[in-house]
């Protein structure tokens, strides 16, 4: 029995390359972070403290990285230990955690970050600007069914313009974190900057 | 200072789609299927055991889900535990490890499998065949290019195709295995089948 299986064929093959894709990425970025030291899990945590602002509330840290508060927390703990993050208390609300980087993960920080970045330039480079940016469109419209799949009722556009927002502002602060020409011109808090 | 990083900001927004779809196909997997009790990774071990053939090596499952023999041969442990399978060694080598599904397993598989089957084809929805294609496309390219980044040298034609074939030849067991029409017909060895 031979069946033209068009349609099913490629929609388990859609399934199965979007697993895989993001595996090889998480594979070649715990790669690139292991060089420092970094899991990835811990590379993104300083990320989100960095670029979101200091202190960080592991709450804030949780719903950024679209995880649940009590594994954000696992990941923080083990961080404490690792020293690349503090823990301290609220002065004006006791009962509040804030986290802040060290001056042991800020190190690591920007040289991961840089190597990261290379890498996140790297995988797709194949691809002209156009089709990137058709992929990107496609890959939206994906995540947007995905999110009203698992959140029925709720205001989707809100959640997407957000994290377009959100992303944006990422963006913007990476650049001239790992740029050589900005990055110690803008000053980053703890480090010993050159001014121009 | 406003600076137009249209490039880097493509680049960074497919970055964290790649990961955010395939963080959101995995939440709704584990909704889909923990309504059968299995987790996704319990799921994925049943299906390669189900579809490349009773009875599978260890290590063999690992290579097809691309994971470390030791990162499945815990999941194994753990699914022996909740009753899904069992280890028996082999009678001509007993070095060999041979694992099978159970009857609890088996009954877990099926509905589990048409939940997930219907999951897969909800989240690609609102594009149409032409736009799929494109994604598949565009995907392969970027799976490409982060095979050769982790794997430098070797031949990625090879692991594509063999990737091909057994994507290929799952589809064809998956859809027989959750058509109503034809999986009674097949037999599925333990199952008590009405032939038609």
């Amino acid at each position: 029995m031979t069946v033209n299986y068009e349609s099913e064929k490629l929609l388990l093959r859609l399934w199965l390359l979007l697993h895989r894709v993001s595996d090889l990425l998480k594979t070649g970025e715990d790669r690139v972070l292991g060089e420092y030291n970094l899991t990835t899990e811990q590379f993104s945590v300083l990320v989100t403290i960095k670029y979101l602002g200091e202190p960080a509330r592991p709450t804030v840290i949780a719903r950024w990285l679209a995880r649940s508060p009590n594994s954000v927390s696992m990941i923080v703990d083990r961080m404490v230990k690792a020293g690349l993050v503090r823990r301290v208390r609220d002065r004006s609300d006791r009962r509040v955690v804030n986290v802040f980087i060290t001056s042991k993960g800020e190190s690591a920080l920007k040289p991961a970050t840089q190597a990261a970045w290379k890498f996140i330039q790297e995988f797709p480079s194949p691809l002209p600007h156009e089709s990137r940016h058709t992929l990107v469109n496609l890959l939206e419209t994906v995540k947007h069914q995905a999110l009203e799949y698992i959140n029925p009722g709720v205001d989707i556009e809100a959640i997407m313009k957000n994290e377009a927002e959100c992303h944006a502002n990422l963006l913007e602060q990476l650049i001239r974190y790992i740029s050589p020409s900005t990055s110690e011109a803008k000053g980053q808090g703890k480090r010993k900057v050159k001014t121009i």
